[in-house]
């Protein structure tokens, strides 16, 4: 089965959802509920667009995602490409979809001059950080990372 | 003395810059070289705003900037407001600066609907992180952060 990665189109935004839901399970972590499935429409078609989302498609169907956007670093003074999520839906992995997604993320952000790709990992999700390690990133180790959180 | 947090101006511009190489020198992380000095002027006021810059100034000199700029949560379909660097020049700690700039980033932070508010700090920066545990902030304890560097 040959994986194609491309940008999404709003004909995918059902696929897309249905993913990131399975990959909040799978991250044990709250998914989206009806009224944040509707501002994610919003947000994700809306005037203002504050994130990029591309698709893994095999045959006809979406079999991952991957949710990024622009970051700055004031030290660097150049933009960073930050990975919010990847995900390949369970019953499609091993057919090289999280790779091809790193190496377009990874086009993306030399095209658009960035000094860094960034993103986080569960502690707990062996096969991501092996899969990240071979990759050849490199774990940021002595920084702590801290939340506020509003609702 | 008294402490007032405000928008950073095209004046203010040399001020932060100072600033954000003293942090750059404390965190011993490298600061912005010539070129990079450069780019964040042409950024910090170019037309494409990606990042915000709040200075505090006491009596007529900035003793402090705040540089933020919104991500997105998909699961929350929520912006979170990113603090990427909050510093104040040593010799004006303890004047309040650091509270006043957390209290008008959460305001922001909810004015802007964001779900979250986030930021990540040295392990060995004990002060900061006494401060932020201190404003009842969380620790994201259970995920490990990843970069590629391009530059």
């Amino acid at each position: 089965m040959k994986v194609k990665i491309r940008k999404a189109k709003k004909s995918d935004f059902e696929s897309v959802l249905n993913l990131i839901v399975e990959l909040a399970k799978f991250e044990k972590l709250d998914p989206p509920d009806e009224k944040a499935k509707k501002r994610l429409y919003k947000d994700t078609f809306g005037k203002r667009l504050s994130f990029r989302i591309l698709v893994a498609q095999a045959d006809n169907e979406i079999i991952g995602y991957a949710f990024y956007f622009f970051t700055y670093s004031s030290f660097l003074s150049r933009k960073t490409l930050y990975l919010e999520d990847i995900f390949i839906t369970q019953s499609k992995r091993n057919l090289g979809a999280g790779k091809l997604f790193m190496r377009r993320l990874v086009k993306i952000a030399k095209k658009q001059k960035c000094g860094r790709m960034e993103w986080a990992v569960l502690d707990w999700n062996k096969n991501a950080i092996e899969f990240y390690d071979k990759l050849g990133a490199k774990q940021l180790k002595d920084w702590i990372y801290y939340r506020i959180n509003f609702h």
